[in-house]
């Protein structure tokens, strides 16, 4: 074959401090010299699978058609199915553990059109770990899909409606105000909403105040475009860039400020 | 085009636990097939421009000739100008924000010949979001700059010489002693001053000692080249690998076992 | 020369906050444009040769063969000599310092053929500082190895022999027990022990509990092949993806847990 192998995006928990997504990446370089590799994040907390779910469905837009290769994947090693997609949208192919981190992104291009689970897989490693599916099969799989085999040839088929779909929460958009959670905190402390700005909008129109209930209180934030369109320390409620309703401080952490976590509730009333 | 992209660098604050620096990358490589994206790091802390500049311009004169593209941008969407900037040493093209980031690394390229606003660049995404200016201006442009665009061709022409600079502290150099400034703590707690070797050894000549004035105290330090001359736990004051004079603790973390932060002032003298 | 340049795999402790390990990747470019640089981590803990060793050593088998570039250099620009080395095995070039980081890759590579000192090179810097030997002095003669350049070129002839080892615990292995030490605790808080599988069970055979003894108490702790195999925060003993012996705590972080450092003593022993 002499066409270049399609570039593979990687995104995983394996962190920083070990050598896991480095010895995934010598994995595919080996197997497939000269393929580009796009490493989305290794940062995604660990096990968890809707942030990097999410991370990775927010990130394919922006990328060229390929193979994405993610792996966040708590209980490798078991039941679950290692397996590789091909979605709809042309070139644009799925390789990772079947608990629903790579739902959303798949979902975002336009379905599941095939399916294969690679446990058996004749492109794994020769001896796979229980532990490290990443650097055994999944990468490896993923090299030889950037290298143009075909997705049957990756695996046993496998119903392409069957595919795990990670657990979401799901907004309450009333008349007047609207029950939000926090999906998760970004590194600048930003904290993004389940809520659309198609139904922020809906509700508050051009308000240019709402009132942020939280656990223990209330709190005035400003609905704003940019973080600088508020004095440094004020809260701000924004549409981030992936569409999304978000809280954050200009300069500052909201998440922090706020004391919000994970799934917390999130109340977004007019001002009295 | 048949020649090679030209090489980008690529520096920001996006971190390591989301996926906003590798979306960049995805758009690059999906505009700029086979251009190499060289990772400064993406782990300037939030809004830190002044760190972020100084890392930039001590590792240009490293990098090879290309596309500088850098991101820290806590004034995204508002009044701030997003910019393209030739510096006046071959094949040095900057992109980022003008907020003081980019200009000492482009003065350290002899400064500025030409610059652009790419706020309304040709090149930009199709939807510019308010907040991630690195996916929707900063990347596109930075690719189509790789690709052989003209300078001109990326926004609407700026003065080279309105470009904006960071806020630096200046030491002084007085006949026997200095007072400096921190300027940033590395990853190894070696903190960094303000204050360049040439002036060190104008007040202290070969001086194998000084006497380091904090806030709270004074300190005894080994004047030394590299941490490994003084015993494990000791103090040392050494020129840095970007010919800054530089706080140490061998085998330590020199800027905790001081209490030094950023812009503290640092008494330099002779011991008594 | 034509030829495509090696594949540079890239290990250090230079941490992802500062601009260090992108300066080296901006020289490798810079020399050798075109080179695939595999970044296996930065994250190494500062100063920490063995696990850095460790880490190498591990992540060889899966990387293409090419130049082994790694920095974990506490003593640089002290006695300790920067190095290159070729190893029995084809194309397995290894370049950082003499202080145990590189041995037990050296020696997984069939051990070392030939070994130069490189503190000469003609292929250092111009200007060669004392702390920052990875952009002055590995970097840019990993590049011309990379290249193609014979490592007798590289630098001064040195004994192969004279390599220095990392100082490495030695586990007690008995008939009904065993000791063995912490070697170091990854991302996900796994402990991994100096306890090889075989040991493992040469004294425990199929057992499917072991008691864990530590420095204040006993643990029991299920033998399992992969966390999800005991319920969420159990205790587990597992084989990990390197062949070692390690303690884990299914979605939890088993050195928390534990209170164990790197170097605790762990006693495994049959339950009563």
């Amino acid at each position: 074959m002499t066409e270049s192998p399609l570039p593979i995006s990687f995104l995983s928990d394996y962190g920083y401090d070990d050598e896991f997504a480095g010895v995934c990446r010598g994995v595919i370089v080996a197997a497939a010299p000269g393929a580009t590799i796009v490493d989305l994040t290794h940062g995604i907390a660990s096990g968890d699978v809707r942030r990097g779910a999410l991370a990775l469905a927010d990130a394919v837009p922006s990328l060229p058609p390929g193979v994405h290769l993610a792996v966040v994947d708590p209980r490798v090693g078991t039941t679950r199915r290692p397996i590789a997609v091909r979605a709809a949208a042309a070139e644009r192919i799925f390789v990772g553990p079947d608990n629903g981190l790579l739902w959303p992104a798949i979902e975002g291009c336009g379905g599941a059109l095939e399916a294969v689970d690679v446990g058996e897989s004749r492109f794994r490693a020769a001896e796979v770990s229980a532990t490290f599916h990443g650097r055994d099969l999944f990468a490896p799989v993923a090299a030889q899909l950037a290298l143009g085999a075909d997705l049957a040839a990756c695996g046993a088929g496998i119903d392409p409606g069957s595919l795990a779909r990670p657990p979401m929460p799901q907004p309450i958009v009333a008349e007047d105000h609207a029950v939000a959670h926090l999906l998760y905190v970004d590194h600048f402390g930003n904290a993004v909403l389940d809520l659309g700005s198609a139904d922020f909008r809906t509700v508050f129109g051009e308000a240019s105040e709402v009132e942020v209930g939280l656990g223990g209180g209330r709190r005035r934030a400003q609905v704003a475009v940019a973080f600088g369109d508020v004095a440094p320390g004020e809260l701000l409620v924004y549409e981030d860039s992936n569409g999304r309703i978000a809280l954050a401080v200009n300069r500052g952490h909201a998440a922090d400020d706020l004391g919000l976590a994970p799934d917390d509730q999130v109340l977004l009333q007019p001002p009295p």
